[in-house]
């Protein structure tokens, strides 16, 4: 008796006529059925992005699906990323010392809206070991000595590999990893910053705010590159101000926009609704 | 020499495995390229629906697609609507007394915003009549006795037929129709209205608003049926009042707000991004 | 030696000439400075209302202030609330099942940001009890055999007075109390509820906004009253939703801008910053 | 027989004890009522900020307020700015081609929601001279030949200065005013610009968040100053944005922010309601 496997797979290639119509023939030969398909075309670029969310009813192997559809890659230049539903994508969770965006997480998790295991919390302070404990994750403390510590990204790196980590969420982790570490998880990395209209340059950034009297705060998940800060943005969200919000005030609004924007940015990756295209995250809502 | 036509299809039919393999091999067939394909399955009512944007190459009549397509639809039960995006939609916009929303119409149309010809302003009152002239609009003085005067309702009825619009937009038009006519322009006819958390029954919903110390205030726009004010709706917006806004500011805030949710539903219409199923509008953003 | 006390004290009265004077000289006489203020006329009402937060360098009782605003309370028919800033608030919170607006309030507590002591959980069922543990918290189990439960009342009426509870927060709690045990409480209970544009009567709201196709769900925070969901309003949100989202994803939504609207009205009312007037949250930002 | 006088008074200087009950004494000694204050001390440079709105019997000039406040003034080092609600404002916009603002702000105007004259239309090109005109507003058209271009900013002051012009409005005014044109008008010159999440530097700031793929697209309000987009924020605001809007749809999105906020911070300079401390807007909302 064969069960029913869902997928998402993503695909991107050049522009090109009929493109829809094979891919689709293809699928259908494979004996797939089309549940949801969304597409984008790169006008600058004459790039070709699909979404196409399928459910297969065959006894074998499901990865095999991978294998019908090389031909077709091959002739179109197609590069198709399949994610299976019924494989449970593995998270790691970097944090340092404030657990908002954790805690956000972990719960959503336990209510079943995010489509992964938890499998580590890793720290370089010892603080929110408990909060993990309490959720049944395991809490890896490996202290820093300062930004891109070779020995402590060994750690890291010693760890995700080890326990087949697909996805590193930066829950508000404070330290900046070498580029060595940002390249190897390229793609696999997602991180939460405060943003400001206008930008600020420098240290103290809710300060600044503060001082330039700014009506909105903000926060912007993204994929983490080697630029600080600069990776393709994800998702993006905003909270008012006024000036009768001190720094710390500020401060509060800014942690409840960065928990819900981290969160959204995550559920998405997870459900395979994001495609990076020349820098900028292409999201299939 | 063949010139390139772009349209837009809207779809639905019960669901069933194999319908966008199908669909997309006999878009290809009639020589279409699939631009952008967004689909929706209603899973309470197993009904497909999707919504494909094409480019056809061909030097016959734009029509004859609708043809080529017609032993899929019978045999897939298929409802198929194509609109040519050369074929200009023609509307008509209904006021009384305030202007808000038809200066909004009327400025996006002269930007460019609004893929349509606006051919004429039909109003129970002449305050308007200069608006419209100054943006060489048609308008048309059709006084109205009580709700649902047949004689006013045979004018309207003869303007719009004589000249083959499209689509009527009630631009805050403070008068009711009659069944008949609400049934005639089932699905061709948009509505804005005032929206309330908690909702008011009742006249004078402003002040009723303002007594209960509502925190926002919102508006619907949606296809009007003979249910007043609860036909598919099409689009929501809210903006944040306090115990400060009087009446006459909480009016003035919730123009601006209906004025724009007016807007993007009457767009979205224009551009085919919208199919009613089961009294729920889809809109494919 | 005298300690420098803060106080936030609301006053209204019958709206009359040289009110702000005269209490701005009476407070000044009282020794207090003023470090903010903020007041609303109720023009239909012909109601003063003013929000005052003074500082009082007294070594004397701070009780006293009372007795000495009391010769203009008199004169003016003014109603006075004071509310020392280093009297800490005690809260009990009342749930069921769900957790999200509980845990909202206990981190937001835990960081500082609710001005109150959370001295218990009272819930109808056991699944709670372990997050109130975590957070020091003690949970009572107070089972209901029906709404109005006269045991049950009697129950929790013990526990909120022999605890001297000056706030109940209803976080999720899904039973309906008696009208006598919302009067005893009345502007001293604060319950959250989803909301729609437009309002659904009936059962299983989530299901109809769904059929509806809704574009927006809300929360709203409010007094509770004998009047189920019809109390005072503070505080309002929405959230937006398409026709992709399924029933189960309009309740997550739901869950998100429920437990934000509460913790943002709870967190006003422990400032002091709300005055109900003519069945109107008067809300000072 | 005396008339009734309504006026706004912004006061600020360095804070001290008792400061509100010596302003609030003067003001009834001198016959006003205080219809509403609302206050704000800044808590670095410990300075005191007040908006009072009065309303005064007398029947002798309402400027002898001034000269009755002035002990007070010379005691506390008060700065007091008084408004007159009786006394128009007289405002000129400037604009080059785009007219999405300059309609905002004629609407409402007409509409009588902005409390002012509008006396003038000054232009670099001469697009927008019908639209003024349809409103009965006499327009100036002022070629320029480069930024800071000192004949037409002579002939601009001329018209300023000749026409007692109280606040220059940049609706889309695309040129660059010199240093002594600003100056000369500080505190009396909203400009509105595009804000972008993060901010870009260069030209073609839509085509460079079109690149960035930002979710999210703003407008900030401020006061304009020699450096350029630099000046004290009194508004912002954002619209969302995916990865399907083109740069056009984008400027689109970005044209509906920016009339709004720009009308917000109008209203609210005319209403007397903003003060510059510090290079912060302080809005009493």
């Amino acid at each position: 008796m064969s069960t029913q496997h869902e997928a998402v797979i993503l695909v991107s290639c050049p522009d090109q006529l009929g493109l829809v119509a094979h891919l689709t023939a293809a699928l259908h030969e494979a004996g797939c059925n089309i549940l949801d398909a969304a597409q984008y075309t790169d006008t600058l670029t004459k790039v070709f992005i699909q979404r196409i969310h399928i459910s297969c009813g065959h006894s074998d192997d499901p990865k095999s699906l991978q294998e019908k559809l090389t031909p077709l890659a091959d002739e179109f230049q197609m590069k198709i990323n399949i994610r299976w539903m019924d494989e449970t994508k593995r998270v790691a969770i970097f944090v340092s010392k404030e657990d908002h965006c954790l805690h956000e997480l972990l719960l959503l998790h336990r209510d079943g809206d995010l489509h992964c295991s938890i499998d580590m919390v890793i720290s370089n302070h010892e603080d929110l070991a408990d909060v993990a404990q309490r959720f049944g994750v395991p809490f890896h403390y490996i202290p820093i000595s300062n930004s891109g510590d070779p020995d402590a990204e060994q750690q890291q790196t010693a760890l995700i590999e080890d326990n087949n980590i697909d996805l590193l969420v930066l829950a508000r982790y404070m330290r900046i990893f070498s580029d060595t570490f940002t390249q190897k998880y390229n793609g696999k990395m997602i991180n939460i910053h405060h943003s400001f209209l206008p930008a600020f340059a420098g240290g103290k950034p809710y300060h600044q705010a503060f001082e330039k009297g700014v009506k909105l705060i903000g926060a912007t998940a993204h994929y983490a590159t080697a630029e600080l800060d600069e990776g393709p943005i994800i998702e993006q969200g905003v909270i008012r101000v006024s000036h009768k919000d001190s720094v710390k005030e500020m401060i509060r609004k800014g942690r409840d926009i960065e928990r819900t924007v981290l969160a959204r940015a995550v559920r998405w990756h997870l459900e395979n609704r994001i495609i990076v295209h020349n820098n900028r995250a292409i999201v299939f809502s």
